[in-house]
This record gives structure tokens, sequence and C-alpha cells, in this order.
């Protein structure tokens, strides 16, 4: 008998058809034994009926109210879920996230979790009865109810596992799991039965977004046992797991992740001095522009350029921001290119293994691929390219690294 | 500077332009000095929205979680309010029932109030803000979510207002008041500047559907002061008040109250024998079905009837329980008449003052309508009546009573 939180997205419970197929799937759960807790966001277009009232009201509207408003979707979920699960003989009690006294920080809109008190949850398990959480909420020390912002509710799932000591926790989507890269742009791109936390933060912060990077992180400091998985399609998912206990064979690399829409600025020709690249970033990010990848090459004359990358949206505000600095900054130009895109190779294995880097360059220049900037960390190379290269980059590299699923059978090979 | 509880039903608060006009009010009243506590509904339409959603699932859901659900409704209106007062410059603060310690008993979906500490309001008012508070919900000792069932948000108001010891509770609805009667069947009805306790009591029970009943119980027994007035038109609507605060000069009749969709059941000829009225009602009380007016009268020869009225919707059920009673009860006859009607007239100078009785047994006959059944109590006198006179007896009661607006203006007199 194990202890399960189970968490379903706004899609897996977006009409009363999806919420009793969610009270099936428990139901099932439950007939083999194990204790059930279930985390729900809101139904899909819930919160965006909820964020258009109030925007009818002020664009801006107030935080704190926002969170009280907000709330309400997820208490919907709860309460339709529990009944769902009484109408198939199987007692469930819902909760709010004050409740069951999810409690967290003061932040509106994006509050974090502090701690969780687990045991009311404890005692409705003892007396049978499956728990159903509202997701994405809480309360801060006043009593005020709080919100944990997007994702949120996966944070919630995890959480109430870490306090729960959880066997697992499972995150449903409308994913089968985490592939080696996406589907659409390489076409046997490989479901992993399991990966690294670090492996998935790396592969999830770089735009394979089936999982929210805070839920990610809360399960690799708890060290609680996560699983990604459908919940329309059968199959056992991918489980997020420490790296010690992954039951893959020693993989070098366990994905390739890439991401568009992003922009590269440089400034070029600036002293080589103590300081300078706080010079450059901090106004950028003072603006409130999130800065991605940055890299410095200070040439032997002294000189020196700075290379950042930001989402294209924000380009055009950094370029002003940097050609005011200029003259303070004795740069020699500011150069803004629109047209790039980032892959990265990541995986665990990387860090005992040498030779991935190059087998990576050779393989984007077997294609032609030119490689404006390279970045590094332990277990993930990142590159920038052209835009326009990206998909045959990421196809190119899937193959080098033999990634492929050796099931996928290609429907018509010319 | 007073301290007022005012309350805005669903109606009052359907849709975000009425949010707008009840936040302009509000506003109205702090830029005069007073503290200001408001307690709302939820958006007329949402409940029947979310009763739909539970009866998708089972026919009859699970009450605990129906409280979880509904109580989604009013947490809704009160951020909308809160952010259009924040909007308009005035601080504001929206809780739950939970929130605030609406404490009240556990049976859900009809919970009754059991105390409310005042203190976490009290706080913010001090602090200058408008609290603003979500009718209908509460919480039970072991902090699950209750509903106060029908109408519960007048009673949230009336509790509060008790609990802070306020100056005055607002109930805005869609009328201007309270009427001598129903103003759509006698057209120079008057708007009351004021009633007593006792009188709305009688007034509301017997279908003039301004109040719930509940919530003039709790006011009368903790003698908070109570007005109901409109939220879309001017006026100061309508005081409840204890009697001595009356400022009506003496009134002897406040109001005629009407009934329709109500039958008569008479059981005659059973033995004039003790417990015999407990063997009639009983078993039609039992089940489930709401008696009404109840009149027995023991004839000198040992023989006696016992007739009753129940909703029309209940009576042939009624009638099928009698029925089978009638063997054991040596019943005579059991007959059903499903077209009658009743009529009140109510006031609490009735105690003082001798005459009525016959002022309205007069004006009945003036008009040859037959009386079937006549009940009294302190304050009214009730008279069931063959239906099709029902609109002719309440004109010629209210007439009689001197009960007419003087300053209406009849358009057209033939």
């Amino acid at each position: 008998m194990a202890l399960l939180v189970l968490k379903f997205g706004g899609t897996s419970v977006g009409t009363i058809e999806r919420i009793e197929a969610v009270a099936d799937k428990v139901a099932g759960f439950r007939a083999a034994g194990d204790d059930i807790v279930v985390v729900l966001s809101a139904m899909s277009g819930e919160t965006n009926r909820l964020t258009d009232l109030a925007q009818q009201i002020m664009d801006y509207p107030t935080p704190r109210e926002m969170d009280v408003l907000l709330s309400t979707g997820e208490q919907v979920t709860i309460a339709l879920l529990s009944m769902a699960l009484e109408k198939r003989g199987v007692p469930a009690r819902s909760f709010t996230g004050n409740q069951v006294q999810i409690r967290t920080c003061e932040t509106h809109t994006k509050a974090r979790i502090r701690e969780i008190d687990g045991t009311r949850i404890s005692a409705q398990l003892q007396q049978g009865n499956v728990v159903v959480v509202a997701g994405f909420q809480g309360v801060d020390e006043h009593g005020n109810i709080t919100t944990l912002g997007r994702g949120g509710s996966d944070t919630t799932a995890v959480a109430l596992a870490a306090a729960l000591d959880a066997d697992e926790c499972q995150i449903y989507t409308d994913v089968k799991g985490v592939y080696t890269t996406d589907p659409r742009v390489v076409e046997d791109a490989k479901l992993l039965d399991s990966i690294t936390f670090e492996e998935m933060l790396e592969l999830a912060s770089l735009g394979a977004k089936v999982l929210q990077i805070r839920a990610v992180e809360f399960a690799g400091k708890y060290k609680v046992p996560l699983r990604v998985l459908s919940s329309f399609e059968e199959g056992a998912g991918t489980l997020i797991s420490l790296e010690g206990e992954s039951k893959m064979e020693d993989p070098t690399i366990a994905g390739i992740a890439f991401q568009r829409d992003e922009a590269k600025l440089t400034v070029a020709g600036i002293p080589d001095i103590p300081g300078i690249a706080y010079q450059v970033i901090g106004p950028v990010s003072a603006a409130g522009i999130e800065v991605d990848v940055i890299v410095q090459n200070a040439a032997a004359d002294g000189n020196n350029d700075i290379t950042f990358t930001v989402k294209r949206s924000d380009s055009e505000r950094a370029k002003k921001i940097l050609d005011d600095l200029s003259p303070s900054l004795k740069a020699e130009s500011v150069s803004l290119d629109k047209k790039i895109g980032k892959v990265s190779v990541v995986g665990v294995g990387m860090k005992s293994h040498a030779g991935i880097a190059s087998k990576m360059f050779k393989a984007l220049a077997d294609e032609n691929i030119n490689i404006q900037i390279i970045t590094t960390s332990e277990i993930k190379i990142s590159i920038v390219i052209d835009e326009k290269y990206l998909e045959l980059a990421v196809r190119a590299l899937h193959s080098a690294f033999d990634l492929g699923d050796p099931d996928y059978e290609r429907e018509s090979i010319t």
C-alpha cells in the first residue's frame, strides 16, 4: 500500500466528463489499496474568465483581492471531484489551501510555500478518505489567501508529497512524459523512462515546458519521487529521480532542449576593467528584462565584448538602454540580432564523460551550422545559432547522440 | 460617525456595472465618515451555474462538497467589489466566512450561525478599511465550510451587525422597502417608513418576501436596527425596529399579506379524543410536508373536524396519507380543496385595539366573500377563502383599514 499524491491540471478537469474520468482513475488507485491525495487546478478557462472580470474593473487589480478571486477556481474543482468520487462509493473530502494550512509568504499572486502541516490530511487518510486539495493556493501568517503563481498547482502537489512523505508524486498532464526533445521537431523523439532532477531542471528552464521549474526544484530539495504522465493516455510516463536512483544505464545525454524567440545583444569594444559586466547587465536587469545567456570574452589587447540574450519581445527595449549607456561605457558599438535560437544538450552523465562538446560541435559542423555563442554548465552545453538552423541542429544532435526511439517506425522513408 | 453593515443581494452585484454602482454607494458612505462593513451574495445566476455543474455529477450532491462549491460564488463578488473600492481610492479588504470566523453548526447547506468573533473586522475598520464579507457562508468547529441556505446572506449581515454592535444593518434589494401589501395587487399600496420586527415576521412568513425570516428573527433577538431599501432607486426604505422605537403614530394595521398556492385538507367526523390532532398531523409532517394553518372545531355531539392547509404541490401526497389513515382514525371523510387562498391582516397595534376582527369580517361580507377558516394570533388575523376572491379581498381590506398611500394618484378613475 502506497501513499500517492496525484496532481491533475486544468485540461484534465476542464469538463464534467473529464472530472468523471479523473474520478475513475482515482477510484482505481483506491481499489488497489493506495492512500490518495489529489491536487487540482481550476477548470481550464476559469482563471481567464475570473481575470477578465477583474480587468473589467481595473487594469492592475489589487493583488490581495486577485488571490481571493482566483483561488475560487480550484475550490470549484475540488468540490466537483469529491462529489464524483462519492458517487463511485469512494469517500472523499475536499480542502482549500487555507483549510490544510498551506502556509506561504505574503507575496500575493506569486507566494512561496513556507510550510505545510500534514496532520489534518493524515487524519483524513487514516479515516479512509481520499483527500482532494486545491492547488495553487495557500494562506499567509495573517490568514490572507495567497496564490502561488503560474504552475503553482505542481508546487502544491510536490510540497504536499514532501510534507506527507509520500511514496510518489504523479503529475498528470496532456503529454505522455518527458521526451528526449520536442516530438514536433524530431519525429523519433523518445519518451524517457526516467530523468534526474538536475536534467529536468535544465530541460524545463530551456523550454521543455512539462513541469514548473519550482516544482522540480522543490521535489529535488525534498527528495520527492516525481512522475510526469498523461491524463488521457495509458503509460507509466517519466520518473524524475535522484541521480543514484536513475534506472537508466549510464545515460550520457538525456535530451536536447531548444528555445526560439530569443535575441542577442552585443556591446563591443568596452574596456576590460573590473565591474564592466555589471555596468552593462545591471541597467538591463533593473528595467525588469530577464537576461538568459551571458558571455564575455576579453581579448589580449585589453578590448572586450559582452554578449547576452534576452526574450525577443524585450530586445528593442534592451537595445535602447544600451545605446543610452554606450557613451559612458566608452563602447565601440551596440548591436542587436533578433534572429537567433538556442539549443542545449543536457545530461547528468556529461559530468563524467569527456568528448560531449566535441561530438556536439562536430555534428553541427557536419551540417555547416555556425555557432555564435557557446556556454556550458555541469550538465549542459548550450549554443546560440542563426534561428533558421534551429530545427536542423536539434535533429542533427538528437541523431548524433543516438537519442532516437528504436521502436519508432518511420512512415515513409524516401 | 456611524458603523453600518450594508448587504447587497445577487441582483445588486449581478454585473460588473452593478458592482461599480455598489462601490459608488459605499464610497459615498465612507466620504460621509461612516465605518462600513459590506456583506455580499453571489452574482445572480452564479449559484445556479454551480448547482448545475454539481447536478451533472449527481442528483443529490454531497452536502459538504456542495458548500465548498457554492461558497466560491460570494468569494468572487467580495474580491471584485474590493477591487472596485480600491479603484476609487477607498481601502478595502475582502474576507470569506472562514476568515472572519462566522462559526456555524455542522448542518451543511442550511447551517445556523452560532457565533462571530468581531475582532478581526474591528481591527480592519480601525485601520480605516472597508471590510467586505462573503455572505451565506461560515465554518464549523472542525474547519469545514458551511452555507446558511436560502437568503443566508441577510442572516450574515444581521449577525455581523449584532456582533459588531452596528448602528444599522441595511439590506439592499430590488424593492424600495416593505409595503402595506403587494403593489401589484393594490395599486396604492404604501411604502412603510417603519414596521416592527413582529409585524415583519408575520408579513414575511405570509409571503411578502422582502427579507429572510431568519434574518428578521435574528435582528429582533439581538435588537439590530434593520432597514430594507432599494439598490437601484433612491429612498430611505423601511426601518424594521423594536416596537417602542417605531416612529409610526400608533398604527393599528401594518399591512395585508396573502398567499396563493395553498390547499386545504379536512378530515371530518373523527372522534373528539385526546391525541387525535397528533394522529392526523403527525404522519403528514413526518412525510416532510409543511403544514401551515391548523384549525379544529369540536362539535357538541362529540364529533370533530380537523382542517389544515399545505402547499398546493404537496396536497395530493398529503391526501394519500390521510386516505390511508382514514380507517384507523375512524374518519367519516377526507376532503381536499386546491382552490384556496389565505389573507392576513398584520399589525402589532392589534394587541391593544378591539374591533379589528369585526372590521375585517364586515369588509369581506360587504364583498360577499365567504370565509372558510379563521385563525388568529397576537398580531394577525388570517382567513382562508376561495382563491378566486383573493385579490378582491386584499383590496377590500387594504381600503377598509385605510392603508392606501394618500399621495398616490390614480391614473384613470372611471
